[in-house]
């Protein structure tokens, strides 16, 4: 991701931390993230986040999708003798749909259907003060609907680095070209 | 504590949360706690609070104090074979006076002494936005500034019923008499 478009990128997601009503400091403005997850097209697979904390036993995160923003499909595994990643999301703002592991098709979800691969379709669509808990090894993956969302996630320690997508294009760790 | 005063307890906790743009859901509202922590005196020495998600590995939670209301001075130690509690809290609305082992001294304080018995004194205040991380098995104590405040807090698993505090007079169980 060019240095311009990761800047733009942020600026997008400073709009929804505020329609939230999350205060954000100095110095947490300029470590959000953006993902793009290698695919280059992160308005479509993307997602912008802040990590409050991320100790051995607990992480935090502040995470923002734009309308219609899909988080592609991945899970959590074992990792350094730990058991994977376990994790809340909790709507602030907007909508998510999120789909996990479970019955549902294809055809019945009301996401658009993202340019990724996916493979589980039970869907669990999240309000504003609605969360939803993934234990670990669960695929998931999710989107905001076309207001955008803005999602707390409370979990065991983020080891992104060992995350398994169903589609074999994509990579988590982003490289920034001055 | 008497129903009439754990619900109008209740009520002044929904206007702060809010004030810092935390939508609950309507089973969330009925599940707010109050703390007094026994002493009878909750405007003072008292807590409310949401647990949003506690489970074997993660808790979180949003905590409301009232203006000059303050948490009493505690730890958490191991439990269940488990290290005591790691807590970040995060100030989401109003300050934060937080209390922790280290240095600093009574008289220097920006908080009110509270009404009970205190042993530590070094100071961390928390603007909107700001967090501080307390490790398993350290002293802590804190008190909202005089607009009151909101704070989340993310840690591990939440096991109240085993927390250590300086004054022996306090109890974190709360009974609610009809």
């Amino acid at each position: 991701m060019k240095k311009s478009e990761y800047l733009q990128q942020v600026e997008r997601a400073l709009v929804y931390y505020q329609r939230a009503g999350i205060v954000l400091t100095e110095e947490e403005k300029q470590r959000i993230e953006v993902a793009d997850f290698g695919l280059g097209a992160v308005n479509d697979v993307g997602l912008q986040l802040l990590t409050y904390i991320n100790t051995e036993r607990v992480c935090a995160k502040e995470m923002v999708l734009l309308p219609h923003q899909t988080c592609p499909e991945h899970k959590h595994v074992p990792t350094g003798g730990a058991a994977g990643k376990e994790e809340t999301f909790r709507c602030r703002y907007g909508k998510v749909y999120l789909y996990v592991t479970g019955e549902g098709s294809k055809e019945d979800i009301a996401a658009h259907l993202p340019k990724t691969e996916v493979s589980v379709f039970h869907e669990v669509i999240l309000a504003p003060g609605e969360q939803y808990t993934i234990m670990p090894e669960t695929w998931h993956w999710f989107q905001a609907g076309e207001e955008g969302a803005v999602i707390s996630e409370f979990s065991t320690r983020s080891t992104d680095e060992t995350d398994v997508f169903t589609d074999p294009r994509l990579v988590r760790a982003v490289t920034i070209e001055e």
